[in-house]
């Protein structure tokens, strides 16, 4: 599937020349200047409005977690998808605040659920094998996730993805990926995860540095996804290609979702343009694999919002959400120094 | 009128308690679990909520002005009234966009406006005098800005106030402030304002240390105050006491709101503990400001955002509006581990 470049230095040149024209100091408006003009370019349009955005919860559980690199046990990856679709989580919470329409896929959760509104399942497996051992998933499995996770967007409405994840054991996926991807090395990426203390973030690098040295031969962007997991990892790649692929804004949360955008955009560079970076999350590796993002080489990406936050689920980029409508309200909505009979500089 | 201290460590424990049991790990909603356990204490409530918001807009002139101390001239400051009403200006966008209520006051526009709704008229008079031969306005019309301030809070509704304000000029008369109130080198509280160039700023610094000498007496807040100016920022601090005396949340804008906040504090320290500080500006100075402003000697107030903005009017703390919502939501909505069926830690 073909992801363009949305350079387009025409629409660009609008979009600032309109910015520039709004009564308001010259740039004044900040960060927020250049998020309305990305939004203008992946909508393209000088008047971006986001339309019934979603908030998808891929969830799925990890077979290395049985390896105690987590603070908290597999049961909670089923216990927190009963708890989203109750509306009592933190991401239910805000996504019910801001009007975005929640659904939870079941990548490969180990525990079947009841059929239920705003849950699809989609379930490659009941958890991925160990990647202590052997690697998380078969390249066919790996293949299918993409395959549904391209699938589930499809059929949402609406030109915005709002990415959140669940699964005990994932921090340890994404360092993995992270490590593998951009050459960093391992240590650096590898952080507390739900909340381990120092004797065990020590553990959980060694645990890695074994994952990561049996699966030497895993570099390309596919193969190590298959080696170190999880479900909802690959399913989020397939979701954000998808995504991409239909010019949607795709709102990132925090080190989980990251990591898929990582491994989409090793496969496609353009996906980034469409990429909007919620927030910096307080896990180690985050601010790493921003680095590796950025618009251009030794150009960060830059994230919204700087809270500490080290929740994921989608928290962080429900958050961010209404900074996206600010931007477009702003570039729609408000008056030019012609229209409103305001003068210039002296 | 006493402004009582609201540490009260049997409501705090409550609510770190609360937040504790919650469906997530830790601490993992960073920042925003220390919001809302402000939101607590300031609302006097384990399940706060915030209600009909108010922003408002105080406009002024500034005598300075015709000193060449900003970019844009004094007509602006009418010009943008007329925008702020009409609903152009971004304030306007953002209030609309969040349901906040959007109160402008002319506490001093060298311009009469008609009667219209959303302006308050507590004009002191058409701009303040010129700080750099008098004082900006004289005791009895500080003390009535003031006052005007307390009454126009008193008489609106809701438990929550943000702070905005217009006046070409204004950010001279906060650097004054800001520079002896703390003691700050003048030359380090000085900025571009609404976007001067180095010349422009190196001219502003000049004029703005012979303001700061010729009322080298005007020590005490309220000397400095009505030294310095402008009627917006006295009705202001008005407005910031009142809305402290009665427990309102209060959501300091950016560089001239909070100028407003250091002259209450002067005041009356208990009244940052009802402070928010929504973003940090883009204005040299603010940084500064807010490190004078944090719970504790050595530690700075912390603004929410960090997004480069530096346009006021209110703007940022309409930004940062959602978040405050989400905090208060997220107390009264999340469920608990124990109510959820969620496990803890291994």
């Amino acid at each position: 599937m073909q992801i363009s470049n949305l350079e387009n230095s025409s629409l660009a040149q609008r979009l600032q020349h309109k910015l520039d024209q709004k009564t308001k100091p010259l740039g004044s408006l900040g960060r927020l200047e250049a998020l309305a003009l990305q939004l203008g370019l992946i909508l393209d349009t000088e008047t971006p409005q986001l339309e019934q955005p979603q908030l998808v919860v891929f969830a799925g559980d990890h077979g290395l977690a049985a390896r105690g690199v987590s603070a908290y046990p597999s049961d909670v990856t089923w216990q927190m998808v009963e708890n989203f679709l109750a509306g009592g989580a933190a991401v239910s919470v805000l996504a019910r605040q801001h009007g975005l329409a929640l659904t939870v896929v079941d990548c490969g959760v180990a525990r079947d659920f009841a059929p239920r509104e705003g849950l699809i399942v989609r379930k490659i497996a009941p958890g991925t094998a160990d990647s202590f051992t052997g690697p998380a998933m078969s390249a066919g499995q790996c293949g299918e996730a993409i395959a549904n996770g391209r699938a589930i967007v499809d059929e949402l409405p609406g030109n915005a993805l709002l990415l959140g994840e669940m699964g005990i054991g994932n921090t340890s996926a994404a360092a993995l990926l992270l490590s593998r991807l951009t050459g960093l090395p391992l240590a650096e990426c590898v952080g507390a995860g739900t909340g381990l203390d120092a004797a065990g973030v020590e553990r959980k690098r060694q645990v890695l540095q074994q994952v990561l040295a049996l699966h030497a031969h895993a570099t390309a962007p596919l193969d190590a996804l298959a080696a170190f997991g999880g479900f909802e990892i690959a399913t989020m790649v397939g979701a954000v290609l998808q995504a991409a692929a239909q010019r949607r804004v795709i709102v990132a949360d925090g080190f989980i979702s990251t990591a898929a955008v990582l491994v989409a955009q090793r496969l496609a560079p353009h996906v980034t343009q469409r990429c909007v970076f919620s927030h910096r999350s307080d896990e180690t590796g985050h601010a790493l694999m921003l680095r590796h993002l950025g618009p251009a080489a030794q150009q960060p990406a830059r994230a919204l919002l700087d809270l500490g936050l080290r929740l994921g689920e989608g928290s962080g980029a429900a958050l961010a959400w209404p900074l996206l409508v600010s931007a477009c309200a702003l570039l729609r909505e408000m008056a030019s120094f012609e229209s409103a009979g305001v003068s210039g500089p002296a």
